[in-house]
């Protein structure tokens, strides 16, 4: 009322009488959230397409570089760091096309949905109303049926996700141990000078913590009562905007830890090589197989793994080669690259 | 394991050599979840399409029957039972329309997503796999990029907050106090014979009230670790079956409740009038603001309430009609009926 | 950094050396998280003690006021308000005392945990720290052991769904058709001067909503990864102090609501006559259950409420007397005010 | 009804009068929960207490174990492995004591908490039935109380996280570049068997995982309405049954992964070495912060270290040996077994 008041002393004797005509407070907050989230996603929409951009980028300087495929944090098969990119670049890219996607619509429906003391005029009104804004133009106003907030939520939570996948990659290959790549300002520690710790991927991760939570908080608060929620429409205000901040956050950083990450293809060779040709495993069963069935190679090479062997004593040493087992890992690559480049143009 | 053997025993030798080649458990278990996705959601489609069939035959028949609209749980100002259930029309068809669209991908890979035991074949092999099985053939493997199991997670909560907004409505409107509506079959209880519980309703919401804790865990599992998660996929299994069956159940009895729904416009007409007008504040507010502006109006309304007056003290008694004051309700429920119908052909 | 030159700066040549020694950052943060809590935790306390208080005063006051309990929001058997008040001091006294007994360590460990920097004086080290602070001493650094948060995280969630309980059942005791209870500090609208709102008791319940998804969000970062976790630790700051602001303002708003409140026994029996003595269905069937065998009093009583009989066809006036079926309903209310007065004294 | 028809039949005329006299199926329905959750308990705190032996056995026969601390997953400072071991006695022990002393009340209220149909005899009964079941009696019926269920859930969610800790870290440890423990009984793979996948922290952390979403929807659901929820308390039962089962499901899987695991001290040793001295920066710049002050020492070593340089150039070998930089990690060790033993005693 307060700042009905102010807007009404704010402007002409006959525009005065049209201030906040129609409308209820919640025409106005709802509306405003819809700006605010607009806004909002347009950073968020850039930050992931920065950051798919820069995946994209190390897809293809990156598509036949190998490394270990790890499958319950355990080397496996040999991959390429290109594969591994284009499956950021597909979550990154698929988020960010479901978050573009979602409708923002205006909300006018006065106090409880009818428009009533705007006469005949309702839908007039409403569409000129969301047509000044740039909103889109419900069929009926939306106070208590929340499926269009409940959809901005869920998108940023999934967007959340995919950028976590690649933070949380991103802290496992920068491990001491494993030192296969390292963000290009990696952070140093107020004791410990040496680390370089993956500051980008680990506050990514930290931010996208935040989204499940806050979609859970705005999906549940989707049952409001009658034509104006005692409650759940108002725990919608701190849940999305504290969204609308950690995805952003989230995408913000993935973005900064992919455009400078360093890569050390040294690296993941030497460590495709720390297993002596176990990594080939599937290889070798593959080969034996077709001599002697699939379930009796399988059981002859876990036996020469099991007491400590060699795979060389069982298979030719082209055999052991990973970069001759990479399979589809290129064309894979490019599908990705050229379902992104489709998309982009 | 022993299950390879049992489908290797129980073909052909030739086709033995082909069972499970190339694939992992991942591809098999993930595709296997698509699937059982793509049945489940049939059902669940078939339940929303029939809540929001009995919703619009509610908009429909009701479109013009008074009612009082309640903001906060207070009487506010007139609307028709049409426009309330057209509101819950819209929530569960725009939910209903989002799960339709969820895009359900096969999932093959092999060890860690290069389908290297298949040579060259990989993308080839992939393609025939998904048409056979009629699932979308995604670029490459999402072993480790879980947007496809988000976006059905996301869905499924939104459209349990759909359907949990019509069951709070009709647990409120069933109200002993209340009484505008009554479930067909309705529920007695052990103790007490003369209730009528809302039994559907009750059920719906207890069963939304599932979905956001679980779609949540799906939301927070997407950080897979490299090319196959250490947790994070397993933890998949149980949240989805989980999440199927309660929306399910959700949808269910959202369409029993509405499909056997009692409707009681005299009992609407009569809360209508237990506020001796003041449910025509606004409108009276409106009239005299045309005289001498908008805040002394207002005041003076209010003046008149707070001292517990009648406002035909101040206004005329055509003014204090209820069906004279639904504003646009008409118009927009028939907005929502053709966008409906729309839809539907 | 910055912070510790600063520091280092502040004080005296000696002193200058033993800035931040032995400690690491997160020695710091975690315990200022924990000196924020207890001063938080304090004002929290305080509103639902205030909360509880003003309960047991309606308890009291309204021991012997008759009502209808509502199951599954339909009218059952009479209670009393009493009763009610005491089901709110209850929940409100017990989340109360976890939360007062969430014990709020100091954390010390240096880089790692072993406090390696101090020699053999890590132990005597934090002890003195612990006490220096007020805060309780750990065992070992729990860096990576999130038990502590969890706890508090824990108590305050179960202190929000506490409060909000209260908040639920004034909204709905405030609704127009009920009317049993209103805010003293009823809120109007911009809209509708006659409306009043239960604005205290909205927004407790939309604070209450944020607690869940915060709680989980804090046991789902438990998992920290080695000696400091990266992203699981830095996801707890925002998450805990949203948690602390929305239970705090949860428990704000439930005491100003429950100070406030009127209550208007009239109305009480009034809502208690409407269903001409089916409220006492129960007590019927029990009386005429002595005669025939229970089943067949049930199905008696049914009978008659099911054609809209009145049950004084077959049972006495005085059988009918809400307030001569109380039961224990006092001695249940006394049993609440002496455990609450044992535990304030 | 049709229960209680089956137990009136099967008891004598007598007895058959009494069968489910003053009591209504929530009573029935809560007090069979806690009974339930009292039988889950007991298994649960059976596994946690196995799981946390376990750990103190690890704690004690390594306390002595040099090891890598690492922080953001960078390696750090060394530790003991006989410290993490008691971190994570501590967590689950803690865990444990919680869960231990969660008051499982027993539920009798009738109709709506009157327990009106047995007149004055509500107190007395209550006591009775309580005892008899040997469940803890309760001020007065917890029908709309749910401090109970929520505190219920919140220590098994507590519990999951303690647990998932204990996981999070093996995974970790046996990665294929890490290779600092094994599971005994280690899973292979359909296609890769070589492979020794730590399956039993894997399936610990999936199970862990479901928790924080299943105790937000009972958070959530403490709101109940009035004298009995509609739906609130209904949404417990699927939500607690299986929050019972996947914690009990992670502790049993935490104890096995315990139980069982095999630690390689040499492993530990060599990784100590990998990054040639760096890990002892911490030491090496306290040593010359006596020398000209902390921040000139800080830059000192950063410099060395930051152009590759190795600190051998600028300190003494025995500066540089690990084992001889562990701090109190052994009296915190020590602290840790002896709270455990006592607690145990």
């Amino acid at each position: 009322v307060p700042l009905v008041e102010a807007l009404t002393d704010a402007v002409d004797g006959d525009a005065a009488r049209q201030v906040h005509r129609g409308a209820t407070s919640q025409d106005i907050l709802d509306t405003a959230a819809m700006v605010v989230a607009r806004r909002a996603r347009k950073a968020i929409l850039d930050d992931l397409g920065g950051a798919a951009a820069a995946a994209a980028e190390l897809a293809r300087r990156h598509r036949d570089t190998p490394m270990a495929g790890r499958t319950l944090l355990q080397q496996a098969v040999p991959i390429t760091f290109g594969l591994k990119a284009a499956g950021w670049l597909e979550g990154v890219g698929e988020a960010r096309a479901d978050l573009a996607a979602v409708v923002l619509p205006a909300q006018l429906g006065g106090a409880a949905g009818t428009l009533a003391s705007l006469g005949e005029a309702g839908p007039a009104v409403l569409a000129a109303y969301a047509q000044e804004l740039g909103l889109a133009e419900p069929p009926l106003a939306w106070h208590a049926n929340r499926v269009a907030p409940a959809r901005l939520a869920s998108a940023l939570g999934i967007a959340s996700g995919a950028v976590a996948k690649v933070a949380q990659d991103v802290v496992l290959l920068a491990q001491t141990e494993v030192g296969e790549v390292a963000e290009a300002a990696s952070g140093g520690s107020s004791t410990m000078p040496h680390k370089r710790n993956p500051v980008a991927a680990v506050n990514a991760l930290a931010s996208a913590r935040q989204a499940p939570g806050l979609a859970a908080t705005l999906l549940g608060a989707m049952a409001h009562e009658h034509e104006r929620a005692a409650g759940a429409w108002q725990a919608e205000w701190p849940a999305l905007s504290a969204l609308l901040a950690t995805a952003g956050s989230a995408a913000a950083w993935a973005r900064a830890c992919l455009e400078g990450l360093e890569v050390d293809p040294d690296r993941m060779r030497a460590n495709l090589e720390l297993t002596g040709g176990a990594l080939m495993a599937e290889r070798v069963v593959a080969v034996l197989a077709a001599e002697r069935g699939r379930l009796e190679a399988h059981r002859e090479v876990e036996a020469v793994l099991r007491r400590g062997g060699d795979l060389r004593e069982i298979a030719a040493d082209e055999l052991l080669d990973p970069a001759g087992y990479l399979g589809s890992a290129g064309a894979f690559v490019d599908r990705a690259l050229a379902a992104y480049e489709a998309q982009a143009h």
